[in-house]
Order: structure tokens, then C-alpha cells, then sequence
């Protein structure tokens, strides 16, 4: 732990009673959603001003101190866990919306607002921020830019990368960088902002970011549409994808829907029960739209790829069928479920559930498997549940097994072991099998660069 | 210049004949379009495989040899420029398309492939390839990730930075890094693929890289519409970006129409002229769609935004509607322009190009200003024509004094020196008015990492 007098020094860097070290704030600030860590942070900060942020920065490498960083601590990685005696710095008096340029369509925004906070602003002008996920509620845009996160728009709209239009960072070193000024267009040399999203704290902290709008999207229509089997869904990506600009295509098995059935609140999109069932979202701008979409739907029913399907008829409707989606890991959280989030090429993602199938099946045919994901970007959720009979620690430990066959597929389908949820301290140890051992020393070297004394966020990422 | 013994080495490397010396290929692969450096490489060297270029890397760190790298050398900066006795690595023969992938509407590209050459194959398969600009005829991919070409439909579809799935390169320091693999979402650690776009190979060279289609357009439409004065393209391109998804939006001042209808193989856009005209295109996928944009158009006359307009009722009046604008570069080069490629945010746009109007008007009212460019992404193009009666001398030393200050005038609106040309050598010592002192020192560091013994394509971005 540090030093009494090393704490006495930080409180005055901040304002007064902005340093905590009660058990309830260690306890809380400690870990994001992730449980395996114990959290053991010394102390936790809150900075509120860029200034701030610095000389906290500037202290920890005066005396070897690591740091890491808290936003709204919904990761599913341990990359904002403090599980060894770091200083927390939380980011939630930053969280001020500073700037709107209705012109230019940009918000500056500290790093401790809130996804959702971002996403009502954005309305209030008539415009729409698309990064939109299950914890936008509570996760922050610092915490989603240095995770870079997605989330159910993607494949229309990208990640969290494609709308920083600017960032503000205090690095490792301490020093404040004012990267790309919120350029459209910026041909000057290293891109270091792309360097820092996705970083997980590694080399610096956020402190500000000019983050893009879109113009609202009109008239949003879900379909829910069910399918004989999961190789059916891919040829339906590609039919409506040639007519149309989707703005999502999820999918879900049936034993997801069964689970979210049993609630009692969620109503069936539709009587027939299918194995797999894709979501799908466009605007219907035109008559012309929602019309050109249900002759595609009636050529996917021809073709045999679907059985059943329904379109929302209104935004009650439009909720309830993403509720099918959305609510989804809610629903099955209370059954322990062991998760991972893949991703490899879309074409290569029917052989490679297939496979991941095979091996859960043969080897613990007692275990329940819940695949749902984003299949327009290749995501995939993987889910085991616990068998209720099961120990937690005989799952967890059977588990681990599974980890290393699923890890050793991805790597064999060239694919990610982490699609969307980061690294952090649950993925470090399985980098090598989407990272080569040569990049992996490059993103060291890189970090040293910005962090030579090793203070920002360490054990994150790579050991 | 470099010794026969090491060429005679570097000659075992490739396949016999691809190693040049001869005077006329080392004028040709010397230099890029730019005139002001005399190119002086010591050897041209053509690699047809990965494996060659990384024997050719080691060979050169061996020696501490430098490389430059040579595309279809259309750069405007200098960066593909060898005018120091280095070794030129030129991809002419590492020109094939490799692979394509429907599914995942994605193609690997040899860095020599020519932009057109996959701006056909893409419309082959019934995709298209986005990026396009004046010089596509004869760029290769490799120089334009080199460079993060942007073009003339950023505002729809963003740089080539938003095209690059995954990308191959040897590092300055020989190790061949296999970059993002083509995923859509990867959250595994530092995003390296960014760092390469637009390093304009001062970190290693690029040997394959697969870039992303999309859905062909349809039924593109163009309206080119005459304004009273600068200010009003603004309030016009809002009006239009409210109602539509632009897939461009550029403008030009009536001096650059002179010059165009001057030719005599360009119809005028309408009889009308006005000091500016602004050049917007959209997908007419409907009917309504292009009423909407003529009732755009009507309330744009109303408010006095706009004087006259014309809308393409063809793909012949669209290809002529776009001359107007594509065939200026070429148009203005016997007058020997002074260039300067400059961005700043879209709503400091008018007052921007005012100040700059304003600096050069004020100091030499005998200079002829051209002004066009992407105005939809904050990218001016500024052209200076040479007076008849000044000679080249005398006319760039004075452009010497209108370059420093217009970035004086680009720092202080917090903008870019260069939009999407590159720094190369033209921009290097001009790059502190668009990065901190502190934000160079990283890229260095940066640079040493991939490349310890400099030699790659030193001297350009930073000295």
C-alpha cells in the first residue's frame, strides 16, 4: 500500500475531499463488472480538470505509483480493475458536456459523461449519437474510447473509433495532447489518437473528446425472422444487404429465446418456433423502403431460409423485437454463464459456430449453449450456462479447458479473441492467439514510449 | 552513392533484371509529381514477393541503406522523392489482386495494384470502391494507405483509413506484421494497422493489404448551383445534408470556371454566373428522392442562397456536371499555381478562406487566387497563379512568404497544413503549425521503434 504522507501529497492536487480511501469507495471504484479480482486499490481520486489529471499523473511517476483508470466500470475485461494497491483515478466530476457545433456536428465532451447522457444531448439538437449498447446507461465515453467500444449499430455505423473527431490526452509522461483538432481531413503524420482508442488507459488517460453526430435515422424498422438453422442466416444477410443499407442484423438461438420467454414480459415476435432467428434494422424512408424489404423477406421464405418472420408496425413494436435481443444477457446472467466474445471474417462464421459447437457439445454435452451476437460484423457472444448440479469452481475450471479449445479455433480462423470487450487482465494471458509475439513487442515498445515507467493502467493488456 | 559490391548483393535478393540503374530510371522512379527536388537514388529495386522485401530490409538495415518507397509517385509532398542517393523499392510488379471475398465484400490487394485496377474489379462484381480522385488512373493502393488518401467523396465515404480491413507490412526493422485480419471488430491491444495509414512509409513498408467494398450507388445525381458570395455554399450544404445523405459536396469560384470554359470542351452549368458554385451529388434511388432535392434547390432560391442551378438528368450531364470541378487541377497547371492543400473545421470554413483571401490580396493584388475544393469535409485547396510577367523565381519566393502566412493563419484556426496531400519534404519544416512539439517528439520515438537505424524513407514527415 502508499504511503500515508505519498496520500497527504494527493489530496493536494485536487479539490478537497476528492481523495478516498474508505472501504465502501475502494470496494466500488475498485472493479468494473468483471468479479474473478478481488479490488485492493490504496486510494481513489477524482480529478476535475485537465490540470488535475496532469499533476496526479506528474506525482504517480514522481513516486512509481500505477494508476488506473475508473468511467462507468461496465467493462466485461478487468482492465479497470485496481486489484493491487493502483491509485484510481475516476473520471465522474469530468462529466460535463462542454461544446456543440451545430455546424460541424461535433459535441466536446469530458471523459465522465455518460453514452446515454451523449445519446439524449445529441437528440435535444435533432441529431443522433449511434454507439449504442446494453450499458450505455452507465458506461462513459472515456471508458467507451479507450475500449473502443461497438455495440448493436456497427455495421452500419462502425465502432467508437469512427466518431472521435478529436481527443484531449494526458499521457504516461504527463503531457497534454491535442490530437487531430477535430479534423475531417488531416494528412500530418502519425495518427495517435487511433493509437490511444482502444488503448484501455495503457498509455495515457482521455481527458476530452470531440465526438461526432449523424443525422437522426428515420422511420427505424425491425424485423424478426426466423430461420431452419444457423447456415440459413447468411444468405438472408446478403439479400437484404444488396438492397438496402442495414442499420443492424443480430441474431439469437432459440434457447436464448426460451430463456427470455420464461420471464412472462417479452412477447414472442411470432407463434412458429425456428432454431436461430436474425434481427434486422433499416430505415423505412419511403413506402417504396418497407415494401422493397417484405419482397425480400417473401424471396428469403422461397428460397427456404426462413420460416417465419415479423416486421414492426411502430415503435412499441420496434422496441419489443430489440428486447428479444437486447435483454438477452440480463436474462441469462442469473445462470452463471461463462462468456466470450469472438469474432472472425462474416464469411467465415457459419463453419466456425459449427466447430465451436462440436467442441462444447462432445466434450460437456451436459452444458447448455447460448449464442446470440452482431453476425452483420462478426460477432459473436458465446454463453455456456452452468449446469445447475455443478459446483461454480467445477464449471469454472471445466471452463477454462473450453477457453483453450475456443481460443485455439479463433486462432485457426484468423480470427479475435476479443471482438468488442477489450483485454484487460481476463484476455491477457491469451493474446498470443490473435497477436503475433513480433506485435506484441512493437504495442510494449509503443507503451514504453508514452509510459516509460510503466504507471499507466500496468498489467492491462500485456503482463 | 552507394558501392557496386553492396548493389551487386542487393541485385541476388531479386530476380534477375529488377535492379535499375540505368539514368532514365532513376529520373523516372527518382521523384513524384513534385518538381522541386532533384530525384538522385542510387538504384531501383522491383520485389515480386513479400519474402524479397524483407530481404531487401535487412540488406539495407545490414548496411544502413536508405529506402524510399515508389507508388504510382502522383504524390504532391515529396514523399515518394529520392534525392539523396537512396535505394528506391518501387511495387510495379507486386501489382496483383490476390483474393476476393463476396461475403465479406473485401479484396487483397499487392501494393502496386492501381486504383482504377480495383475501382473496376470492384464494379465487376457489382460492388464499388469509394475512394476516388484525380489521380486514380495511375496511384497504387499501397501509396495511397501510405498517404490516407482522401478524394472527392470523404463526405460520404471517409479516407482510405476507412477501407483498410487488414493490412500486411515489413517493418523498418524486417518483421513482417500481419495487421488486423480483416476483422470488422478487434479489440486486442493497439490498433497498429492505424499507425501505418498515412506514415507515408517512415515505419515500414505496406506488401498487402485488404480493402473493403461497398454496395454500388444508384442512380447518382449532381446539382451544381451558383451562390452570390462564399458565405452562402454554407447554409446550403446544411439544407442539403438535413434532407439527404450527400455522397459529395464540393464547391469552385467563378476564376476557376474562366479557366475551364476557356478550354472550350466543358459546357457551362448554366448561363447565369456567380462568384461561387458549390457541386453536391446524392443517390436519387427514388422519385421522391430527387423531388426532395429540387424542393431543396427552390428554398435555397428563396432564402437568396443560391442564384441559378442545374441537376444531371443523365450519366452524360452527371460526367460533364463533375468535369467542372475534377478537370481543374489539370486545367490551372500551365499557369504554374502555387498549391497548398489546407483543412480547418466545416464552420470556421468561410471565415478561414476570407482571411486567407484577404493575406494574399492585401500583400499581391496582382495574384490570381483559385479556390475549390471538398468543402462538405473542411479540405480548401488555395491556388495561386503565376503572374505572365513574373518569373518562376521570383513568383515562389513570394509564395515563400504567402506559405508562412497562411499556417500562421491555418494554426490559428486550429487547422491542418495538409489536408490529405501528406507532409513528405515540402510540408516537414512547416509541421509545427499542425503538431505540438511534444506530439512530434512521440512520433519520433514512434518512428525509432519500428525502425532503429532510420532507414526508412528518412527525411520525410520530420527531418
Amino acid at each position: 500500500m502508499i504511503q500515508q504522507t505519498l496520500l497527504d501529497e494527493l489530496m493536494t492536487l485536487v479539490e478537497p475531499g476528492k481523495v478516498l480511501t474508505d472501504p465502501a469507495s475502494l470496494e466500488t471504484y475498485g472493479r468494473d463488472w468483471t468479479k474473478h479480482y478481488p479490488p485492493a486499490p490504496s486510494a481513489i481520486v477524482f480529478p476535475k480538470t485537465v490540470e488535475q489529471v496532469q499533476a496526479i499523473v506528474r506525482w504517480a511517476n514522481a513516486h512509481t505509483i500505477a494508476l488506473v483508470p475508473s468511467g462507468g466500470r461496465t467493462g466485461l475485461s478487468a482492465a479497470a480493475v485496481a486489484a493491487n494497491g493502483e491509485v484510481v483515478v475516476a473520471f465522474d466530476y469530468m462529466n460535463q458536456i462542454l461544446d456543440f457545433n451545430g455546424t460541424d456536428r461535433t459535441v466536446v465532451c469530458q471523459p465522465g459523461v455518460i453514452t446515454e447522457q451523449l445519446q439524449n444531448f445529441a437528440e435535444g439538437k435533432g441529431l443522433y449519437y449511434p454507439v449504442d449498447f446494453a450499458s450505455a446507461g452507465s458506461s462513459q465515453i472515456g471508458g467507451n474510447i479507450g475500449t473502443n467500444a461497438g455495440g448493436i449499430k456497427v455495421i452500419r455505423y462502425g465502432m467508437t473509433r469512427n466518431w472521435v473527431a478529436g481527443l484531449k490526452v494526458v499521457t504516461g509522461k504527463g503531457d497534454v495532447l491535442e490530437l487531430n483538432k477535430d479534423l475531417l481531413k488531416n494528412a500530418t503524420g502519425y495518427d495517435l489518437r487511433h493509437l490511444f482508442i482502444g488503448a484501455e488507459g495503457t498509455l495515457g488517460f482521455i481527458v476530452e473528446a470531440t465526438m461526432r453526430l449523424e443525422r437522426q435515422p428515420n422511420n427505424l424498422t425491425a424485423m424478426v425472422l426466423g430461420t431452419p438453422d444457423f447456415n440459413s442466416i447468411m444468405p438472408v444477410l446478403h439479400a437484404f444487404q444488396n438492397k438496402m443499407d442495414l442499420t443492424a442484423f443480430e441474431f439469437f438461438s432459440d434457447q436464448g429465446l426460451d430463456k427470455l420467454l420464461a420471464r412472462g414480459d417479452i412477447p414472442a415476435p411470432f407463434e412458429t418456433r425456428t432454431p436461430f432467428y436474425a434481427l434486422l434494422e433499416f430505415e423505412a424512408t419511403t413506402e417504396t423502403r418497407a415494401e422493397q424489404a417484405l419482397a425480400t423477406f417473401e424471396h428469403c421464405v422461397e428460397q427456404g431460409w426462413v420460416i417465419d418472420g415479423v416486421m414492426s408496425q411502430s415503435e412499441t413494436q420496434l422496441r419489443n423485437l430489440w428486447r428479444l435481443r437486447e435483454d438477452l444477457s440480463e436474462t441469462i446472467a442469473p445462470f452463471t454463464p461463462y462468456k466470450n466474445d469472438l469474432s472472425v471474417t462474416v464469411s467465415k462464421v457459419p463453419a466456425f459456430l459449427a466447430d465451436i459447437d462440436a467442441i462444447v457439445t462432445t466434450n460437456y454435452p451436459d452444458f447448455e449453449v447460448i449464442w446470440y451476437g452482431h453476425i452483420g460484423d462478426g460477432n459473436l457472444h458465446l454463453n455456456i450456462l452452468k449446469p445447475e448440479n455443478l459446483s461454480k469452481d467445477t464449471f469454472f475450471a471445466k471452463c477454462a479447458n473450453v477457453n483453450k479449445w475456443v481460443f485455439e479455433t479463433v486462432e485457426r480462423y484468423n480470427g479475435s479473441i476479443s471482438a468488442e470487450h477489450g483485454v484487460g487482465m481476463t484476455k491477457r494471458d491469451y493474446l498470443t492467439y490473435s497477436r503475433s509475439e513480433a506485435e506484441i513487442a512493437y504495442m510494449k515498445a509503443i507503451k514504453a514510449v508514452f509510459d516509460p515507467n510503466g504507471i499507466m493502467n500496468p498489467g492491462k493488456i500485456f503482463h
